[in-house]
């Protein structure tokens, strides 16, 4: 049998034309919250997987490359981020990345899932490496949404971190420019929102630019960047947004620097916990090809775009 | 009928644990030469692609991605590259890029399989776009073993665009110690090579450490760079290896300005012909990540390797 | 590359929750006729095969389970068949199995799409077996629908071999009860209607169902029979309907006896001719289970079902 | 999501040339056993499923026809079965089938693998109905070769249900003449075996034939017979053998009159409790075609097969 295919796959149906398949041999958790579709596979490329609604959330061998990316270019371009809010981020793993940081003294993450949290706490250790038990951290299941609406505090950093479903489901109203209004009333002078948005490659992008576009209504600054993630056998991007505060112009040096400041204390430099991020990482992310960039600089209102062709 | 899936698939097994499949609505050529399983099919997703041995050659969507990255970086490292020889490239389209540059006066195509470049002649234009009928290029159908073991001419820059089967077929032995040795006894001084080289991701390397490290043994310099593409859901590997040319080194400004001086005349500026290169994308590409560059740094013998933790 | 899998497939979607794959290796003809996409692959495992919109038509494996199962149990059921009338049957395989019998003075066969018997003769010579050049066989290229429904002379059997997609198509209407209407005006005194009529399963039973009930509607007799064919992975159901002739009531002594009596004059026995069908076949396809005929009886009106639970 | 397919599959690789897959949205259970990789997962087209080794072993929509066909020709062609054995069956429906009949007074099922019991104990109560509760059940736990090796009481009827592994596993020597002599040894006069025996086509046939060649080797009569079961996608074959007691003499009269005498007190009629089994469905089980008949005749020796091709 050792030679024969495995023979449960999870099928990631792109578009009705293409699919990624990938074997798992173990279950960890298959069920459903009161909000939405959840499991967590053993495949034997990625180690565990967590899918929710049908598409992959993370994978044990690579979601660094996800919540490093999310987290660090923001909170290195913010001079002193000293709270921080993150919508979403039920893994904890884009909580564990904000508390590197000695900068830190607070960070609120809002998940609208407190079954998947718990699922995510029970099952994905490798993610949340105890985040949550930090005393720094503090925990809020609440719809995002209702979260920022209400009066409360203003923070420097807000990460949102939330699904990539924008047909459907609770996250839709997540990636509208009400959202974003709301989140800039709860930005400090001189803050930054960072926000996973969806593939872009000069192949899959719209669903980028919608958010990009979104954001450029409510900001002055802008700013894609991108990086491969393997399980997700895509190019996936991000965006910063601020009135001013630019990672795009951090240079590798600078970002080194920034870095070499941020370790709390007894623990070992801040690079060396990174899988994926640093100043050359840095660069990379912020150095779009000119087929992406044509895309950018196309699709949304010149003024707010970070980006240029030239 | 319309909403249900279509029913012929093109599936690439990664290996036993992940597929990937494709949808296809037409068939251009489906058939063996005398050297290898040859296949165009038109993919609805990315145009016509070519399948060799059950490997995604190239696409109609975003060859340009792959051919843009294997030339130009050497070519423009290059000051003024006049000959260049290219090993493989039956599709055409490395060799229409090569001779988008106003230097090259000579451009010698070495390809084993002259029935699959008659197949990619008639069934892939936008590939090739003519580039067989310019007069600076000369097609040899040949073994590239033989033709550069043979006493023959030497060459500013070498290009090797074959096939990524490292376990057996024709190819193999382009990508070993030997081989590189008899392409740097073709190379005039200052010259450099440029491989395709495979996956580089941090989930998928082996193939790429060990191209690189046959390299170097043979050169002083090898610099190793990547850029993710589409069709191939994959970040694919590249390399430079010259005895100290270093295309690594150059930066966005430099870039475009060697662009800016290589268009042919009555041609609009190079830039401007392409679809993914410029001096930022050349950024992109040689900025890797903290990841990757623990995986060369610790695959490769030092000295030779290009790429630096630090 | 030969422990790996072959990577092109044809995939039928039985419905979204169920998928049949095939590897193939060769492709025969891949296009559209003015009426329907068809493709003929070649398939590991069950030779070539014909694929109509989709769908599976046949295969080189197992045609004759389909074509000796429409054709035989009607043929034999009639005292002297001498002349037949075949609706659709493009490949050529009914109108061979007919030719078989010696009673049979003219065959008729109408098929609405001339380019795919172009492409059948041209490409399944193992299906017809030069049936088309028989004197007894004319070729009629038209719409069944439209050659009934003109006047013309009466057959002693009537076989409808078209597509079995119920939803849409050219087919469609050669279900209702008003085509069987106007067959039944074109059968002699005595004669049969045989009609493939989809899957017959307790699983998968619906669509046979809908024909055996417009049938019913038109026919005193219906009979429904079955038998698995191994390349659709179903067991396949097929209805005679007439004004009381009924195979089903025929055993397998009788059933032999009328083949031997049909051989061609200078032919080996009928029986040697055949690959799948005989008394005792005919005995099995006929005898259906507990599960089967307790959905035929509950769902067609009880006058008209040749079958019974008791 | 509700027109997206789903994204969790179960897929049956039958060969490198062929798949099968279903696609499920609950996993009932899924892990390993000392003995065996098992899981129950929820189709959406069969209902729960129980997978062993990566493959099907039965299906909720039709566990039904396998197990009355398995069981019910070799109870109802003994005259009056009091003691039954039963090599394997562990989701406990073998065992239901077999008390159905009022004269058994006695059913010892050996399984080797206990946790797997427990496992269909717990998570399949529609197949066991709660027969292991029976008291004239004795579930023993055991390898079925030792069991039989032993000295112990003789059987009327011994049926074989195990996994179709013909490679490796430890149902491997289950299907060898040194096991079939045992079981001889362990029938009392005029008494039965019946065995699961793989496929039946004429496309997939060698595992049968090797099953049936060995007990011809060991039982004057081997009566092989056949049925179309949805959820394998297959025609599955089984074999009765004895000294002479033979199913396949028996018509459907006999049948429908041995099953109205078999009823338990105070329980509908036999047939009323079966979904697939009785006279007719009797007919269709042993009236094999043309082509398999074939394949017995010219694959076993012919003295010791029941059946003809005359």
């Amino acid at each position: 049998m050792s030679n024969e295919p495995l023979w449960h796959w999870y099928t990631e149906q792109v578009d009705p034309n293409e699919r990624h398949s990938f074997a798992f041999t173990a279950v960890h958790y298959f069920g459903r919250t009161q909000i939405q579709a959840a499991e967590i596979v053993e495949t034997v490329n990625y180690g565990k997987m967590l899918i929710i609604g049908g598409r992959t959330q993370s994978a044990q061998a690579d979601e660094a490359i996800y919540h490093e990316s999310l987290v660090h270019p923001a909170l290195v371009a913010h001079p002193e981020p000293r709270t921080v809010l993150i919508i979403g981020g039920g893994e904890g793993a884009t909580l564990r990345e904000v508390l590197r940081h000695r900068t830190v003294q607070h960070a609120v993450m809002v998940d609208i899932d407190g079954e998947l949290v718990e699922i995510c706490q029970k099952h994905l250790p490798e993610w949340h490496e105890g985040a949550f038990a930090d005393p720094r951290a503090e925990l809020v299941i609440a719809d995002g949404w209702d979260y920022v609406a209400q009066p409360g505090p203003r923070f420097d950093v807000i990460i949102v971190d939330v699904c990539d479903v924008l047909e459907q489901g609770p996250a839709l109203r997540l990636y509208t420019r009400r959202f974003y209004e709301m989140l800039r009333e709860r930005l400090n002078p001189g803050g930054l929102v960072a926000i996973q948005a969806m593939e872009l490659s000069t192949e899959e992008y719209k669903d980028h630019l919608e958010v990009r576009g979104e954001l450029a209504r409510v900001f002055p600054l802008v700013r894609s960047y991108a990086t491969y993630i393997p399980s997700f056998w895509s190019a996936w991007g991000f965006i910063v947004a601020s009135d001013g505060a630019d990672p795009g112009t951090f240079d590798r040096v600078t970002v080194n620097a920034r870095l070499a400041e941020r370790a709390l204390d007894g623990q070992p430099p801040l690079i060396d916990q990174l899988d994926f991020y640093d100043g050359e990482t840095h660069d990379g992310l912020f150095a779009l090809s000119r087929g992406v960039r044509q895309l950018l600089v196309g699709g949304t209102a010149g003024a707010a775009a970070g980006e240029t062709l030239a």
